[in-house]
């Protein structure tokens, strides 16, 4: 698993790819299954691409357990365009919707919603944070944990509520069951932990993800959204924004980014063959455990500024003694070969993202590290 | 040239690629430029990724001779997108936009506007279109040529007028120096010729283009923009929807789409190592030449429906006597390895697609078969 010429690649994102469907991808590139074209050559209305565009949702269908109430749809524009596209699509004018803020992407999905709603003469509310702001003029505010239950006091005539289930740059992450909001659909930003657990879908009224953590490259990103919603968005926007033109089409209205679908199908088949969503909800609990391990066994030296019951599985965070270690560390780091664990630069400290595609044995190597450096520090 | 194993590509977009920037893309996929990682794998923020970034930016700058008061911006979404995006940032509260109809396209820029309008209480009018009106409810119109300059009675006080340089269902195009509209700033929907020949940027206000016909697969959009026009762009919507984001940050706002942007600049470099914008200009020419030739000389037999001035190099569009006729033309181009040849299922017919990856030698290899199936009809 270990292959010397490989980087020991922790980036936040885009991630690391499996091996295996990369060396899938080159052997595919030039000709795809005997056509004497790439997939990227093929048209989006043509059987062959169409096949892998179907079976990218049928892949997605079967590994999450979507329930047939429940569109799949690929979007363009990752998941900062659906920031302002909810709430385009779900806050009618005088509606209201209800945000609940656990870091810097709940922030940045309350400030689109609140254009869109300026837009729309409709209300945006933020009904629960766990921002503790920083002292002094400019500085972001810190995130430590995901709020209890009873501090989110929803409006129960909320359009919907919006939470980010991972906060990649604090580290913090909602259990797989969020809280119970009663008949509010939530929308969730999952971009960074979509098919990385087991979750109940029909949870939720919408799942929006990024592909470029754990399902594939950057460039196309997944709705997962309640039928009855899609059917009841707002029909005055530009039909582009309409979830439901995506979904009346099958999400081929317009040229979808058909080689990252297919990248992504190729990753959905990675899954399945390496033992679906149960399998790698074990690698992923085991990665965690790795790094956390070596970081509580030296909590003096390691710092997790993170709540025990709010950790992230997907991002690791944690700073060391003084700034300077931190420097020797990451320098260490790629010494061994491991690269983008260097903290975001609003937090600093260390970053380590453990999405799907990390190997076991990469955490493994990373938590090696942790204790020697410890030991010599 | 002609390799055996090749498909003749002739699709409307997503479209052929030079088989030596499919070949590079396979041979840098698993590790680029020695890094151990994918490009794909590599961060938006890396100092790997962004050099390709730049580099393409930089490609395109030089190819199209783009001047220094345009910035040159990646845009995720598709042209589609930007039927909507260039009202919302152009179009502000009060104001009004021109439109030039010469097909499906304009259409739906011109709807996609309505839309956006509605919401800002702004108008959208249609300044002059060559549709032809269909008989019958719900047929499409037809359009046969571009508008003259006099059939263009634009508001000189409008915010922009907005034009389709080549429309690929109708097979129209608009020559390379477009009507001059005083000073109100043009918008061009370039998609389907950008980079295919030379024109004068600074004659327009703003120019886009989907990758997918001449630049790239489909997941990116290039915009050139006139800064002082993004500078005065709406700043009232959300951020992400806003030009002004994406030359701010030079298209890294968000994750943009790395490995479009990747193969683009691979793109790029072909261009510029076969002789630049001249010399794909010359080969456009010759192609389009070959094939409006062998329809020429059997013009009782290959009907093409537009008008010679108004003729576009990229989509060359004919019917043939009956459907049948039509049905086995297809036949026999499929025989001989020649794909994607179908015309719009509005229109009908054969439609040729000649975007800059086709080498000379299939448009030859079409306008033998040509030849050949009129001789044997």
């Amino acid at each position: 698993m270990t292959d010397e010429s490989r980087a020991l690649n922790f980036n936040p994102g885009p991630a690391a790819l499996p091996l295996a469907v990369l060396e899938r991808a080159r052997e595919e590139l030039v000709d795809f299954a005997g056509t004497g074209m790439s997939i990227m050559e093929h048209s989006h209305r043509g059987a062959t691409y169409e096949a892998v565009h179907n079976q990218a949702i049928s892949l997605l269908r079967e590994l999450l357990g979507i329930p047939e109430h429940f569109d799949v749809l690929f979007l363009h524009g990752g998941a900062s365009q659906q920031f302002a596209q909810v709430p385009l699509n779900l806050l009618a004018p005088g509606s209201s919707a209800d945000y609940v803020v656990t870091g810097s992407w709940g922030e940045k999905a309350v400030s689109e919603a609140e254009a869109v709603a300026l837009m729309t003469e409709a209300r945006v509310r933020v009904s629960a944070t766990t921002a503790v702001t920083a002292e002094g003029d400019g500085k972001s505010a810190t995130y430590s944990r995901v709020p209890r239950r009873e501090e989110i006091q929803h409006d129960p005539l909320a359009a919907y509520v919006h939470v980010t289930s991972n906060e990649t740059i604090h580290g913090i992450q909602f259990p797989a069951a969020l809280p119970d909001l009663g008949g509010t659909p939530v929308v969730c930003d999952m971009s960074s932990d979509f098919l990385s657990r087991k979750i109940d879908i029909s949870r939720f009224g919408m799942i929006y993800a990024g592909a470029q953590k754990n399902v594939g490259p950057s460039g196309v990103t997944v709705v997962v959204a309640r039928k009855d919603l899609v059917k009841s968005a707002r029909s005055d926007i530009p039909t582009i924004f309409q979830y439901r033109t995506f979904a009346e089409n099958n999400s081929l209205y317009n040229t979808p980014p058909t080689f990252s679908i297919y990248l992504m199908k190729c990753v959905l088949e990675w899954v399945r063959d390496s033992g679906g969503l149960e399998q790698i909800q074990r690698w992923n609990a085991e990665k965690a455990s790795l790094v956390y391990g070596a970081s509580d066994r030296h909590a003096d030296f390691y710092r997790c500024p993170v709540e025990r019951d709010s950790r992230s599985q997907m991002n690791v965070v944690f700073r060391l003694p003084s700034e300077a270690d931190e420097k020797r560390f990451l320098a260490e780091a790629e010494r061994r070969g491991m690269i983008g664990l260097k903290g975001h630069r609003s937090t600093g400290g260390v970053r380590v993202s453990l999405y799907n595609a990390i190997p076991v044995e990469w955490a493994s190597a990373l938590a090696d590290l942790m204790e020697d450096f410890v030991r010599d520090a």
